[in-house]
């Protein structure tokens, strides 16, 4: 079985490098609507959880994060985006699905274009 | 009298710009020694104030940071520095005063440099 690493809130979310020996240049770049949280590192893992397991309390859970919590950023994304991102269903015996809509894979493409500009103006910097 | 503008801990240090009607890219950027905080906004505002006033009780009131956080501040800055940014003088009947080093105008100098360049980055992403 393939081991997903767990998801730890700070570490993976700050960039950095080192612009003189010892000192490193850190920095966090997130998307507000409307003065609200939209997008940010923590809420692309949670999207591509779902994406993955086809449901927000396993994705919550392989990311160590409260259901509640997970529950209410699918709820704000999908609130704030230009379409919902994830398209939820309360199935069966098996309780509750969720998947991934076009426009949740274009919001994680997009956040992950934006991360990867803020890492090379970090390298490039100092 | 010059209005000093007083220091809020989060809105100043945010840089941002609007990439899509209504959504803003926002980030923060500081400046770490062996994983501890050296510079960032707060710091650098702290360090002008100093400056400005030679005292560090009279730069922590003038933007509202409590005297032992000021305090505690110049300490870690004067510790990761190269060389101190800060040079205290405990004086006579009028208090200690303080003042900033060549050093610390450098430091200031270079975090705004770093600044000025990711919110350069900020307007040119998107």
């Amino acid at each position: 079985m393939t081991k997903i690493p767990s998801f730890r809130p700070q570490k993976p979310s700050r960039l950095s490098r080192h612009p003189e020996p010892g000192y490193v240049v850190k920095g966090r770049i997130w998307v507000e609507k409307d003065g609200e949280l939209y997008m940010g590192w923590g809420r692309v893992i949670l999207l591509e959880r779902i994406d993955k397991f086809g449901s927000i309390a396993a994705a919550a859970r392989s990311m160590k994060l409260g259901y509640r919590n997970a529950w209410l950023w699918v709820e704000a994304v999908n609130r704030l985006a230009p379409a919902p991102l994830v398209e939820k269903s309360t199935g069966g015996a098996g309780g509750g699905h969720a998947r991934l809509t076009d426009e949740g894979r274009k919001a994680i493409k997009q956040y992950k274009g934006l991360r990867a500009r803020f890492a090379e103006f970090l390298k490039e910097t100092g």
